[in-house]
C-alpha cells in the first residue's frame, strides 16, 4: 500500500522543516536533498499530472475553501506527499517572487540517461550553458516543438534552480534532463550512430539548408564560447542563422527556438 | 568649435558626479537625466561608432597603458564627454556585473518618433512588455535580421536599463527606439497604411503562411497577456507559431525571433 502524506500547520519562519525548503535556493542543497522548488497552482498541478514526486506541499491557510488547491492537497496527499499549511510571511520567505503564489511544491528531482534509442525523436544538447533563464526558456521551447531529452554536457547551470524552473514554465515536468560528460556523450553517438546538428560561425550551411531528418540531436554551445571543437568535431552538420547586423551571435535560446522551428517545418506532423 | 571634454581622476566613492552617475541604475534618474550606462569596451565603441554622446567616461585608472581604452579617450573627449580615471572600487559600485569590465560610459538617451516613411524596412512594436532582458534579446535580434526601429507601446519596460543594454549586447546603439501611446501607433498605422502583423492564438495563420511583405510592423504583446483587442483589431495578418506540447506559448523574445527569421527568408538578401 502506498505510503498517505502528512497534513500539519506551520507558522514559524524558524521551523526545521521550513529552514530546510528554504535552503533549496542553493545548488548545494538541491543537490544534497535531490528536490526543487516549484511555486504556483498550475505549475504544480503540471508536475503532479506528469508523475512527478512530492515531498512537500505548502499552501497558504487562510486559503482553506480554493477547489484548486484542495484537489492538489488530495492527489499528493494520496501519493505519500506532506501537507503544510503555512502563513503567507511563510510562502514570502521561500518564494523568490515579488508576489508570492500561495502554494509552493518541494519536488523530487529526476534524471534520465542517454536513451538506446532515439525514435523519431528530436533532442537537445546544451554545452557549459551559464544562464538559468536561457536554459528554462529552452526547454520551453523545447515542449513546444515536442522535443523530449535536453542533455546537459560539463559543467552547466542547475535545471532545477528557481530562475530555470520559473522560466521553463512547467515544461521542465515534461522533458527529460539527461547529465553527461563530453566523453561519454560523443561515445554515446558513434555507438548509436545518433545524427549530431551543431552550431558555429565558420564552415556552416544555413540552418534552412539543412537537414532535419528525425531523429537528431540539436547541439548548442555555451553562451560565449559557442561549442568546444571536442564537440564540433563530432557533428555532422554545422549550421549558422544569417546574421545581417553587427553581432556575429544571437541569444542562444533566441537561435535554439530558430532551429527548432525549422526542424518541425522539415518535419510536419 | 566643438566643446572639448575634461579629464580628471576620481577617488572617493562619495564624489558627487559619482553618486549621480550611480542612481543610473533606477529609472527615475535615467528619465530625469536623459543619460544611461553601457559596461565594457566593446559596447563603448558600437556606441562611439554609432554616433552616440557620451556625458561621462570611467576607466580604471590603473590600466592607462591599454592601447583600445586610450583609442576611446581620445575619440570621446574630442566630441565633448568627460573623460574620469578612477579606482576599481569605484567601477566596482557603479557596475552591475559580478566582474566589472574596466570601462564604463555613461550615455545621452536618443528617442526616434514613429516615421513618416519606412521605405523597406522591418520593425518591431511591443505592447507593455515588462522583462528587460526579452526587451534587450529582441533589440539583439532585430539588429541581426537587420530591422531598423523598435516602437514602444504603452507602459514598457526601460529600453535603457542595465538589465536590458546588457541584453542586447550593444544592438540599442543600431535600433530606433520610438515610445507611442497605443492611440497614437493606430492612427499612425490607417495615415500611413502601414501593414501589421500580429500574434495570438485564435483566429490566426500559421507563421509559415504569413505574407511578410517589405515594410512591415510586427507586433508582439505583454508576457501575460499578449496583444489588447485594441492592436489585434488593427493588425491585417494574424500569426501564430505551432504549439506541439502541453503550453500554449512560446518566451517572447523567441517568438519574435522565430518570426524574424521567417520574415528574412522570405525577403531575401
Amino acid at each position: 500500500m502506498t505510503k498517505i502524506g502528512k497534513q500539519s500547520e506551520i507558522i514559524s519562519l524558524s521551523n526545521g522543516t521550513i529552514k530546510t525548503i528554504s535552503s533549496l535556493s542553493h545548488r548545494k542543497y538541491r543537490k544534497e536533498l535531490h528536490l526543487f522548488i516549484a511555486e504556483g497552482i498550475r505549475v504544480c498541478k503540471e508536475a503532479l499530472d506528469n508523475g512527478w514526486s512530492f515531498k512537500y506541499f505548502l499552501f497558504d491557510k487562510s486559503n482553506v475553501d480554493n477547489i484548486l488547491i484542495n484537489e492538489l492537497i488530495n492527489k499528493i496527499i494520496s501519493k505519500g506527499g506532506d501537507i503544510i499549511g503555512v502563513t503567507p510571511d511563510i510562502l514570502k520567505k521561500i518564494s523568490h517572487k515579488d508576489n508570492p503564489q500561495n502554494v509552493l511544491g518541494v519536488i523530487e528531482q529526476k534524471q534520465s540517461t542517454l536513451p538506446l534509442n532515439l525514435y523519431q525523436n528530436t533532442f537537445v544538447a546544451l554545452e557549459c550553458i551559464r544562464d538559468p533563464g536561457n536554459l528554462g526558456t529552452i526547454l520551453r521551447t523545447m515542449d513546444a516543438v515536442g522535443a523530449r531529452g535536453c542533455i546537459l554536457l560539463g559543467e552547466c547551470t542547475d535545471p532545477f534552480s528557481y530562475e530555470s524552473v520559473r522560466a521553463s514554465m512547467g515544461a521542465i515536468f515534461n522533458i527529460n534532463i539527461i547529465h553527461s560528460s563530453v566523453e561519454n556523450f560523443i561515445e554515446w553517438k558513434i555507438k548509436n550512430k545518433v545524427s549530431l546538428i551543431g552550431t558555429a560561425l565558420k564552415n556552416a550551411s544555413n540552418y534552412t539548408e539543412t537537414k532535419w531528418d528525425l531523429p537528431f540531436v540539436l547541439v548548442m554551445g555555451n553562451e560565449q564560447k559557442g561549442l568546444s571543437n571536442k564537440i564540433l568535431s563530432s557533428c555532422d552538420q554545422i549550421i549558422k542563422m544569417p546574421m545581417l547586423g553587427s553581432s556575429d551571435s544571437l541569444n542562444l535560446a533566441v537561435s535554439t527556438g530558430v532551429a527548432l522551428y525549422e526542424s518541425i517545418r522539415k518535419n510536419p506532423n
